[in-house]
């Protein structure tokens, strides 16, 4: 199982632009890139939590475009949180190997946006889950 | 260079979730996937053109999670523009072969969202560019 330690975080630029800025997310050159398998949104709505998910297989690539979003990452082996909030604030990416249990919440006041770029095609296979009880965060 | 016949539209699906819908946007398996080379989100302010340019090299694959945005495709060996409108209104991609000019709008009062899926990494020598007044079309 994965440790918290081994997601990267990678700061990303965004580019001034007439008629809208242009916000960088992922290179097939990056450092993260572990070859793509698909592309999908998350909406994520004020306040709200999605919690609690482990990959098995696949590694995320996150990115948030619009709003901020606190990303809880937990290693059961190490007992140990790790908490990185992404997006307007802190434009940057997080890559997240498989194995390790991670929540996340909207702290925006509207709606928070969430782009995964994955190394695999979704397959609910490989995906645990448990209730947001089972993990014990104060959110 | 590319006909606008040859730009796929490709529709997507929105799946409901608590606390914030999931949107897809591609798959290494879908109709229009040639290879991954970068993914980068372009904001357009309301009413915002931005045009002209053509890729001559790189497949995109245009996605808009936020908003509504008018692609203007215009093929100059056939005189003939092109019109879709994909976002928030038409959830669906946009695959766009190398060789065809293109431009886009904003077309929500508010600012809308662009995310391209492109095969390569982006490449200032491969892009060729007009002024948006060097192709007549009324915007």
């Amino acid at each position: 199982m994965g440790s918290v330690n081994d997601v990267l975080i990678t700061p990303l630029q965004k580019i001034e632009a007439e008629g809208g800025d242009v916000l960088h997310a992922m290179k097939s050159t990056d450092i993260g890139f572990q070859g793509f398998g698909e592309a999908y949104f998350s909406w994520v709505t004020g306040g709200s939590i999605k919690a609690w998910k482990r990959h098995n297989m696949m590694t995320m690539n996150l990115v948030v475009p619009i709003g901020n979003v606190r990303f809880v990452f937990f290693s059961m082996k190490e007992c140990r949180f790790r908490i990185e909030d992404i997006g307007s604030d802190r434009y940057a990416r997080l890559t997240v190997p498989p194995g390790i249990w991670f929540g996340f919440q909207g702290l925006a006041s509207y709606n928070s946006l969430v782009l995964n770029l994955s190394n695999i095609v979704h397959d609910p296979d490989e995906v645990s889950r448990m209730q947001l009880s089972e993990i014990q965060y104060s959110w």
